[in-house]
């Protein structure tokens, strides 16, 4: 089963700042070598359900590893059976109906 | 690792009506014997983390076999290290401090 | 228009223990006098568009006040025009499913 | 107070395509002149409190005009009093811990 996730990770008791540990889930999600995009508000990842999961999973670990006591994530989790869809082409649909 | 989260799962493409495929991943949660609350925006599940998710995934599963071409889900996940905490616990940590 | 939301406040740079300013914000929406339930993973509230928004400001607002340099929170929102849906409905939908 | 959101419309009831309705979301975000970027599972949009939010609200009209009769949204919302930070300058915090 083929997905499409948006991934927040928010560690808490680390203080205001938490860019290192969001950078430290970025390299996990890179050495995946899953497709993604990082926005300003979590990381778009693709790919097979187990493989996506993984991912997330690696990314708790990691992150309780530098010391984050506590850890609070959101997941948008999309799948479907009709058709095949990637990131890119759900982006180039709504874009395309934009310039009509 | 344990992780609390928070569940709900959204078909699309099915109509307006959504209570057939929300009691049909009810049944999947019930039946895996884990630690569960229903809310109006979705269900509160605990256990560890890959029963969890098989549970998760098994929604997915039933709710595309019940004919949903498309699925939507958010999750909020819970992770800590510092402590045991259970539902429950968060519920009840609340509570007290609002009595006081 | 009447809006059914679940709203899950997460403050940062507060230590690893949020329930003081979850707390807060529970005794913000009380004092709303709209009609809400707490789980372990946020508070469902219902209402006009406006107020439930207002409370949700004024939740950032005391939990800043409180000291919390930074916040980050989630929030699912449904609205409906094909008919009126409490949240006792839709919970009530679901059961009325499982017990069939 | 300045606000960074993620914003995910969801319109049921009308299919399994969404994408007229996203596009129709993005056209409310691009009129109100705000900071904004689309990505494949939302659109990060940052300013005043209440001037994104009723960006939300509008969105919510619109789409329900097209005739969606049930819309459920995804919101995730941050907001910062120890120092100014926008969409760009948490990439930018994210990719320049990622090159050291």
């Amino acid at each position: 089963m083929h997905v499409i996730i948006d991934l927040c990770v928010v560690p808490l008791g680390v203080g205001v700042s938490v860019s290192s540990q969001v950078a430290a889930c970025q390299r996990v999600i890179q050495d995946s070598g899953l497709e993604h995009h990082m926005h300003a508000y979590g990381t778009n990842i693709e790919g097979p359900w187990e493989e996506v999961m993984a991912v997330v999973k690696r990314c708790h670990e990691v992150v309780h590893e530098m010391g984050a006591p506590r850890i609070t994530t959101t997941i948008k989790l999309g799948t479907r059976t009709d058709r095949d869809q990637t990131m890119g082409d759900k982006v180039a649909s709504v874009e395309s109906k934009l310039s009509d």
